[in-house]
């Protein structure tokens, strides 16, 4: 496995980086035939491993910048190109443009899959690749390149479901533990909580990236809509019969490999796992998430005039409840910070502006021409509906400190999944319930 | 599975055409999210399956010719990136160009995938389309974008090795009798003699595709090179014990899916498999073929002067004994018929003519820059070298028709290997033992 | 595996029968602790595998005859076994008598399990054991000990069923055609054939015998009640949509291992092969057999009597028809050939006799106080009933030689089972329809 | 599983038991068939799941009593059998008596193996009647039959030998935790440093529990004998490369099912694990324990004029520096303590005495005529010899309670195995090195 290398950054001695690119040029030209060129690329995908974050840098810049297409060729080939166009010869002449364009960058890269776990190499050499490019933007067609292939080899034909139970070898459920990115395990009690039998687990695995999870959601089998995740993981909660359960909720879906960003497969996921659930348990009816609004405070320090237009009918209120200055700036400093939630009746004055800060943010917070917030970014995206917003429905420190403890259900109604796709996509139009919508306005 | 054609050829109705075009524009634009898309694709990678080989083609056109890039985009890209050379801002104008080139065809045929036993039906798809290229080379843009697609996902890195036995699947077992080219398997008997402990039989297979082996290699473990294909197939003969072989013999190679063509792995088979014997058995030290010559006798025919210069000294001599003309043309209409091999004296005769004429063959014949031999291409490419000609190796009716009973070793010497394929690839050197080569001059 | 003996049955040099005899006593003394005498054991059970009949026959008997338990120690433990016998002390005299009761015989045997394949290695022992209890009885107490030991190691507990298909190893499906003992498997194609999707293939396993099953049963999913095994058994005749047949054809049952004779678990075979097929396919309302009457022919010549009172009443023209004299004796002669089935009009004169014979045979043919025919022993046994008698149901050289052709269909009705084997097993009753009941009056 | 039954011990009411005597009675005499027995005895099994102690007694006790051979018959069986003990008739007469001994209790628990789990239930019912044992000895004759047959089932010839790694279930690792007996396991943490790459731990698994492991062992590979238990347990020790280790220590061996009692398999497994460690790191010479010594002080209270004269020379000194009366009372009193061991150099005065206290209890402590110490029984039982005592070798508070922190290490000599095994057995005699034999004395 690529193991991490030492954050120092050095340059590589000059004798070394000649040697790296003599290596390189021989497999790029496959210099006695494939099966050698490719017992060269290991030795130097295990060099790669060697090296520190600024070896490693300088590495990826030589198959960035030396490794490239001929922009001369190109330009031969594609002049040609354009003066077949609408001739019987276009389509040799796109297939020779084409032969131009490729690259001796892609070619090593695949020669790396040779090492055992070369897969795996690949995907984190890429989660380099995008650290450094974000300084390095000439490592931008290296990127693309690489990003391409990924999406190749990942794509979900070639991915296996699996449901992960408290049978799976505990060196894969211990990446469970690891990778957890939305509500952490604390240990393996919770862990295996978290596969009880009113519980399910469903990860894609690469053919060639056996204990790796790609991507997980948990799911929790319960009656109606769940509203609160902390009653959800409950260690000490009594295991309800899923066969009676009306309800699946997805209370946690992550995804594990930094290296494949842009690949995205997460929306075949839940179409499987909704797909298996109903045929093991036919009474279910609804299918949704209980998810986090992730960026809901930065949004609303952002935009604090959104904050207190939400909060003005009740402001003053609130303040004197809470022995705070009337100011919604005062009130944007209580929030994150949760002990206000032990007042019930504080809790209750402060719920309505809450809610509909949530809905605002939600239907009318954007990022470019999409949902400012990134689940939100995912779920719309996949035909999802907002359904209900969740007051108080993540007391942890970090539930908060990023959301003041607001959760949300989106609902996935499989008839309306197509049309809402649709919606999203060509005009941008967010699908949720009129009760959300009305909030928004409230 | 995708199952052949009926023959017919039929053109496609105009509405029906005009439904499919239709369909592969959804797929194309991904209307209503991913998941639906490849719902939508699925569909018609099964119309594709019902259509007879007429409607096959005009369906492929309609991918070939209507889904490729736009030309005027490539071009403002491509005016993009030829300015942008050697400035930083290069190579974010080639990742724009590469995109600009980026055709739905390949998008198409990628989401066909989505369908049970995908990858096989895409490998088909393509045996499909080799065929159609013959006389259409429109299509040949779209064959050689799903070439390279193929050539990502057949990557020599997610491939199988295992070694077939007669514990393996009877399923599986009769796609080796149905697939092996070189030898014809006649019975179970003779299959479960070719896996018997004194053989062994290995495969690639893909991670999807998994009863279907792409490429196969039966061995025989022996003492001494051999020199006759019917002694090794021989069901009656004792079973040796494998533990004391010096010897691994590759009696048969057989690559199984046309629509692979231009996709390689059987050197890294060999390869592997040597490696894997090696292992198993450290008594081996020789690792060689027992090769056909398939198209010695069509060289031949279409050389009949080198047939005559090859028989000269002895033709007389034969044609008195054979009771044939003292010509070569006769000589050369009596030989692929195998009946004189019975004759030892006659055969005495002939073979100082044959095994000239088999190594001028080997070492001269030559198509474009390559050997005319496609068997010696292979190996020879691999850097194995022409060991030995054996005389009356294969006496079974097509050994006599295609090449008058002869049959050649390649012996793979580890060392030499990658010096051999530099040889080969750089000067079209052939590696041939001193023996060969002075036969060849003789 | 225990390998066939040469026939030849030589007695043992006296030299080999004392160290024989010695290394007996120390696998019975476990001397060196049980480890050592576990690895000796083996190397005796390799000697008894290198034997021949005489030689293991003669090995048998030293085990059966010098390894038995000591009638002086079981006279004492008996004699203070009936006294205690009333008080609190009979529990613990009952363990001694036990205790003086085992034998070192299984012990040894026993001890043999340690060789790889000892569970086989010990049924074929059996097997052996068997063929020569025959004719020496003195092998009777080890032989019922061995079958004790097999009888607790077979429990049905520890079998497991496997469906067999195509998929299936070839060394497996070998098996198939080796021990099918009922209608001959005569080649791959008829076995593909009987395992396509129309049918079922199930077996018995032991965890300890992998490729070796015990019993296995082949199932068609018909309409209807079959009446003729050649046309189940037909490789050209179409395959049927398994999910629209209402019938389930049991068409042959084989034992595989002699060795387990008295082990029996055909019934629970048949019960968890129901099981499957009801939960596989709803659909199905009918559980019945296609069997032969193996021994009809013989039992006939037995009661000639009989015989010529079932065909009294036709004798005459059928005699004319056939041309053969009008004797009862004749006819007997002339139906095991077969060749008057293809003479319609004479077997419509034949048909209502043979018909009485069978049902008289069945319902009344008796070998002690159960059916004399073997088959309907275990199928009404299991608690099946005699459904329908099937006229030129097997035409087949066997069916004609053993029952003049006829079959018969044992219905398995769920409801009824228990009822049916009680009154069989405590009363002698044989469950059968109307039909058939009056036929063997008729 | 067999759940534990809730502790209250009540009679069954009298209407019940005459259920369950009925439904045994059925059992016993198979009515409806084998296949409506089973599933009638797997009613009667979840019968008993659902009874508490008491109730579990009585049926018990019903089934030994009530359903155990015919004295009468027993009788007539035993009389002809001795008659016939010297005619050819006396082997038929041997196994007439057996059948008269054979007891339709074992044939009621035999079809409990019905249910799923069968054999796991059976063996939870014997822990059951082993407790109930101790106080109502009329349950023996049942407890050995049950034994016998479990014997017969767990044949080391069925069990499995599985290497457990951090690749296995979490569920059976689970059971690792559970089942230590020895040393605890702390937590996944410390379970995961004992399968590093240093370890190895080795199971018996019975092919129908298979998520339970009978016993297992766990082995460090070091460079020489160890002298800690805590610091082979030292989870922030580094891990050592298994490759170059010259010694396998067996630290801990647990059995884990209470119900297999007296059925032995922990020999056979160190052998077997022995052949494999030995396959896998050809440089290992020596295999070894670090084992407790867990009865040394209840020995030595119980002997407290030994553990007085081993102290006795340095009595003085130890009161004086430890700060007690002169007195071996005393001494006795302080050391399961374990603060002494902080003191070095008191340590060092009491360490002589220590050693020689635990020479003794090993080489002269018996228990009738076996040694006295459990772990010592079982080792030299299997033919290793006492190696080296290690002070203050467990430090753990267990460690000092039961054995003052000594532990002693047994070697597996390969060679020597057989004889020691034979003079422990047959002349008691064990097997320890000089240096201990002259501790004892000194």
């Amino acid at each position: 496995m690529a193991t991490a290398p030492s954050k120092a950054a050095t340059a590589l001695p000059a004798k070394q980086l000649a040697r790296i690119r003599e290596q390189l040029k021989e497999c790029a030209a496959s210099l006695g035939g494939e099966v050698s060129a490719r017992a060269r690329a290991a030795q130097l995908a295990e060099t790669y491993l060697g090296l520190d974050d600024g070896g490693r840098h300088e590495f990826l810049r030589l198959i960035a910048l030396e490794f490239g297409p001929d922009p001369k060729r190109v330009a031969t080939a594609h002049s040609a190109y354009q003066q077949a166009v609408g001739s019987p010869a276009q389509w040799d002449a796109e297939a020779a443009l084409r032969a131009a364009m490729r690259s001796s960058r892609i070619r090593i890269l695949t020669q790396f899959n040779a090492i055992p776990q070369g897969v795996k190499f690949l995907v984190d050499l890429r989660a380099d690749l995008l650290r450094f490019l974000d300084k390095d933007p000439e490592l931008k067609a290296l990127d693309r390149e690489l990003e391409n292939r990924l999406t190749s080899w990942f794509d979900v034909g070639f991915l296996e479901i699996s449901r992960l139970t408290w049978q799976a070898p505990a060196a894969l459920l211990e990446k469970l533990i690891q990778y957890e990115a939305v509500h952490e395990i604390r240990s393996w009690k919770d862990l295996k909580n978290r596969l009880d039998s009113d519980r399910r687990c469903y990860a894609f695995f690469h053919p060639r990236m056996p204990v790796e999870p790609l991507i997980f959601v948990e799911v929790a089998l319960v009656n109606k809509l769940s509203d609160s995740v902390q009653h959800l993981l409950d260690e000490d909660a009594p295991t309800a019969d899923p066969h009676r359960a009306d309800t699946a909720i997805f209370y946690s879906i992550s995804n594990t490999q930094v290296g494949l960003r842009g690949v995205s497969f997460g929306n075949f996921l839940l179409k499987r796992v909704i797909d298996d659930l109903k045929r093991d348990f036919p009474r279910l009816k609804t299918f949704a998430t209980l998810s986090p609004l992730p960026t809901l405070r930065l949004w609303a320090d952002r935009n604090p005039e959104v904050f207190a237009a939400c909060f003005a009918p009740d402001l003053a209120k609130i303040a004197k409840h809470a022995g705070i200055e009337p100011d919604a700036d005062a009130l944007r400093a209580l929030l994150p910070k949760g002990e206000w939630a032990a007042d019930a009746r504080l809790a209750r004055l402060i719920e309505p502006g809450l809610v509909r800060l949530a809905a605002r943010y939600l239907l009318t917070g954007k990022s470019g021409d999409k949902p400012f917030d990134p689940v939100a970014r995912f779920h719309l995206g996949n035909g999802a509906r907002v359904e209900r917003l969740n007051f108080l429905a993540d007391t942890a420190a970090k539930g908060f400190k990023q959301s003041y403890g607001m959760m949300v259900n989106y609902l996935y109604e499989p008839d309306d999944l197509e049309a809402n796709v649709d919606a999203f996509v060509r005009e941008g139009r967010l699908a949720a319930v009129a009760a959300v919508r009305h909030a928004a306005k409230g």
